[in-house]
């Protein structure tokens, strides 16, 4: 110390050439100094109070397994289990391999077939906190474990996610749910046949699942098929109003892994033969999955503005359409299905439908099979035929991981450069 | 620049007091700062590159929910959920009500109909920490997810089981698995009238579900439903090794909430032609489903000795049974089925069986409805004739929790007093 002073001394007495006044050289450092510090100690309490809070109690260990499984990240390629002795093991998307998944697979397909709609995984990856859920070992074991309660909930939480998401009206009607589609399809064909007044009961229910094609002849009850109706993917010009909506969480929450179908009913006479039909039938849905759903539509009601799921998932398929009419703008070979843009009354603004599926066209008359065209470019789509249309048209479903989507538009670019290669 | 060199030449040409070197104070401060910058640099990063993985600690808040609601405990007479607010709620069994489960619902009549077992809910508790399963928000969003890995665990696992248990030989046998009894069966039913080589495919496949009453004519195939051969209910004399064998983890582990049934098929083809089915029905089991399973399977062949569920089952319901014998000793107007001891390899000794139901018949003359008969006590029972009996035998689920045993008790002593009182 005695040393630094005088030198600080003779610094301050010998007046400097240019008449400045000559500063300690430790202060400049000083500042810097300390701002680095009180950086460091801010990250470090952090990181320490976010990561050295043990979980008390019976749920620790499954805690630190899960989180163990998600932070082995499997290069972002695959999903990760914890299997034996607490390691995490990878299961590894499409088009990846390794026991981390990052070796790309050479040559591999694209599968653009398929319904899921992983590319909402991010979202719930960004809302970890309040989407998990903790199952205690003797959770379920009783069939009808907290059914009156949960189911309660779930039932106004589905009208609370539709209102929110202005897609149906709901107020009034009655909300039946069950795991598996078909039993759902059973129980309201049953309703709307034994409610008919006629004395020939109807031998047609009409499940109608597109937006726009009723083929029966006016008369025969319907079941409208909802479940794609939402902000994610077209816009919600209106709230539907029919008398039997149906809907699935795969669809707005992209688990598809979660069977979970619901629907709203106007009637209340049809409303009742349904849940008799399904009680004297026993379709029940897993507590389990009742905990889980009730979950998920509560973080889907909760967030808006950034946190909006109908936001994300129109956010990522709006990029998506954009890049496949850019690339498809170019080619005489394939073509797509020209939209309408319409007011959304969710978004509050006008703009295009952006669909799960891309129904691509081929063009040229030697491509009579466009699913087998698209295939000899190692992609695989849906075939035209299987609904309803014909082969010339071929199904893409645009709702998968980022990882596929960009291998989709390499190999989408490679088939349209081809193009332009015979061409020339 | 001049002032500082200034400073530093005049430092460096006084002598200090103590004779050491004077080291530009500036210096000093460099290497602190350097490292501290070092740090910024490091911390930064990390946060930067964990930002799309789940903040660590994710899973914390759905632990503290799950952890406050079991804290509820409901006076021990119900089940909490956490729904509004991070508020538990119960709800209670039967015979209890209030907000917290503690008050005896008077007069309530025992319910020793139905199929749950919840007898088995302690032993679960008693392990909560290595049974529970965290499931993150992302969770089954792919409807394969961890399929090859999680299926291909949950078969060994049921390979392990039985053979922990040792009350089915499936040593080279196929297993296949699905959420509904129904599908299982439809499937096997499919897969063992494909596989026959007669020019005429059998019109009937028997689904036998009592250890005893075989009714085909021998040639039909045949499907065993083992759901019961536990050491819990029965003394096992020796490994069932029927060709197909059923069974399901709510017979097992109590879980009956969770839907889960599973065959072990002796024959490649049948196994090949049941999968194919199921796989062209789209019958998937839940990925949650799977991982819940494999967790209890894990806990049950994991403990010997205290912590053993099939010791714990066993010991619970010959208890039961012994109060149950004892009590109708005392009567004449009803009788139990008379039992016979067997030996039971994996307890190794001679022991009585210990079945989920109890069949109670009505010997008196003017009892031809046994099931109102106990109607009466207010207990509701099962009705005989239902499960092909006769109407002088009713059948009652001991597989209750304590306090609806303690219950069932009280009613039945009421009922044999009231014989006694009748007599005298």
């Amino acid at each position: 110390m005695a040393s630094s002073s005088t030198a600080v001394a003779a610094a301050v007495s010998q007046p400097s050439s240019g008449g400045r006044r000559r500063r300690r050289p430790g202060l400049k450092l000083l500042l810097p100094l300390f701002f680095s510090l009180f950086l460091n100690v801010f990250f470090a309490s952090y990181l320490f109070l976010s990561f050295h809070q043990p979980a008390p109690g019976w749920a620790r260990y499954a805690t630190t397994e899960a989180e163990a499984a998600a932070a082995a990240g499997c290069s972002g390629h695959g999903r990760s289990f914890v299997l034996r002795a607490e390691t995490p093991v990878c299961e590894c998307e499409a088009c990846y391999t390794g026991d981390d998944c990052s070796w790309p697979v050479l040559d591999c397909a694209v599968d653009a077939d398929g319904e899921d709609s992983l590319f909402l995984e991010p979202f719930w990856k960004q809302h970890a906190a309040g989407s998990s859920v903790v199952l205690p070992g003797w959770h379920s074991m009783n069939s009808r474990d907290g059914h009156r309660i949960i189911s309660g909930e779930i039932e106004r939480h589905i009208h609370l996610l539709h209102k929110a998401a202005s897609n149906a009206m709901t107020d009034g009607k009655f909300i039946v749910f069950s795991s598996r589609p078909a039993e759902l399809l059973n129980a309201l064909a049953h309703a709307v046949s034994a409610n008919n007044n006629s004395s020939t009961p109807p031998n047609v229910v009409e499940h109608v699942t597109s937006l726009n094609a009723r083929e029966g002849d006016g008369g025969s009850p319907v079941i409208f098929d909802r479940s794609y109706y939402w902000p994610h993917y077209y816009p919600i010009a209106a709230p539907a109003d029919e008398g039997i909506m149906l809907f699935s969480i795969s669809k707005i929450s992209g688990h598809a892994g979660i069977g979970f179908w619901w629907a709203a009913i106007k009637d209340e006479k049809i409303y009742q033969r349904a849940a008799e039909y399904m009680t004297s039938n026993a379709v029940i849905v897993s507590p389990d999955t009742q905990l889980r759903v009730l979950k998920l539509i509560k973080v889907m009601i909760s967030e808006k503005g950034a946190g909006d799921i109908f936001k994300f998932g129109y956010t990522t398929l709006k990029a998506r359409w954009s890049q496949l009419h850019k690339l498809l703008a170019t080619s005489d070979r394939f073509s797509l299905h020209p939209f309408s843009p319409n007011y959304c009354s969710y978004f509050k603004t006008v703009r295009d439908p952006t669909p799960a599926y891309a129904w691509l066209k081929c063009e040229m008359d030697e491509d009579k099979d466009c699913q087998a065209v698209l295939r000899k470019f190692n992609i695989i789509s849906g075939s035209g035929k299987l609904f309803e249309g014909d082969n010339r048209y071929t199904r893409l479903n645009l709702c998968m991981t980022n990882d596929h989507f960009e291998l989709l538009m390499m190999r989408m670019e490679a088939m349209v450069s081809k193009e332009w290669i015979s061409s020339s």
